[in-house]
């Protein structure tokens, strides 16, 4: 069972797939009604109906259930293609500025964070899955490149660290909700750098 | 005591100010060799030489320690004032960079988020100790304003914000170091989008 990836998407209908389902749904739930450092591997099991020895055995700790829940989560997020950047730019800020908006999804990040600063497992799972969510949404600056509205040698990945930048910062460290202006200054910002040449990479870019 | 504010600052020789000077000194020492989790009030009373009753009746916890030192690094940044907006904004780019490069600040920051997850009270400073350290730079903006560089309209606490979040999305999510490129893109950043008007206020700004 432990070399099993903790999908189980091998056999969607199986009973592994359920006992995910249920344990990630319970922690969804819970989630929404209390902060991360709330969460205990046996409030999840009570919640979720699934015995608090296997949710150890597959999950280990409630962070680990939470990184869990966070790829889930995050994998529902398309990305942008409308074939216009600016419009791409905006709609992709929309659905970071919803994501964080959500009292769980909030919690949710809070509570990573908090996790990694205690652990370096936790630390390098956060990095992985932020990373791999910015790898997820590079096409949408290489398909510009391609319809030449950016320069060739735009960083695909630094503009959209840059566009997800500011809606951690609101949430991490202001600790505010999210408003539409910070999403259309969010995007609009990136827009005009990107359109600017700033993304270029080392030694291509305009400095002061 | 209680009712002293916790800088000490009214007699900076006195007995007050030696004891915050040794305890915060202590800490950033300890942040310097190990991270903000292994922190606790013993280990800061041995290596200050203060009781850590003292420590406790005057900071409560290390969380309390953490914001106190925070408070104090912070107000050595000093807020560029070169007469030109684009010099400005990298020059506080780069403060911000070697500020969040310190092994001791990233320990420093990264426990301050944690703990803002676990205590109400410490997201309340958190917010308060980053709202104030934008309003101080605010200048930077207003000057520009001044000097016609940027619109009238531009909002000056939106445009600190959108220059500091790329090193606090760097340092809590994606977990890496602060390198060259970070700093110039990021001033960069800022400063086309604000010459573009992106900062301007509620409905005066371009969108798509």
């Amino acid at each position: 069972m432990n070399a099993r990836p903790p999908h189980g998407s091998a056999r969607p209908g199986g009973r592994t797939a359920r006992t995910r389902a249920a344990v990630l749904a319970a922690a969804y739930d819970a989630l929404g009604a209390e902060s991360f450092s709330a969460l205990t591997l046996d409030k999840l099991a009570e919640r979720s109906g699934v015995h608090v020895s296997t949710i150890r055995r597959r999950w280990r700790t409630v962070e680990g259930v939470v990184v869990d829940l966070l790829a889930e989560r995050s994998s529902t997020l398309s990305t942008p293609d409308s074939g216009d950047f600016r419009r791409d730019l905006h709609e992709l800020a929309r659905s970071i500025g919803d994501f964080n908006n959500a009292l769980r999804n909030r919690n949710l990040i809070q509570g990573l964070v908090a996790a990694a600063a205690y652990d370096p497992r936790g630390e390098e799972i956060l990095r992985d899955t932020f990373v791999g969510r910015i790898d997820e949404r590079a096409p949408i600056v290489r398909h510009a490149i391609d319809r030449g509205e950016l320069p060739a040698d735009t960083d695909a990945k630094d503009v959209i660290a840059a566009l997800a930048a500011p809606f951690y910062y609101r949430v991490l460290i202001l600790r505010g909700p999210i408003d539409a202006r910070l999403v259309r200054t969010s995007a609009e910002a990136v827009y005009q750098a990107a359109r600017a040449g700033v993304f270029r990479r080392e030694n291509e870019a305009p400095g002061p």
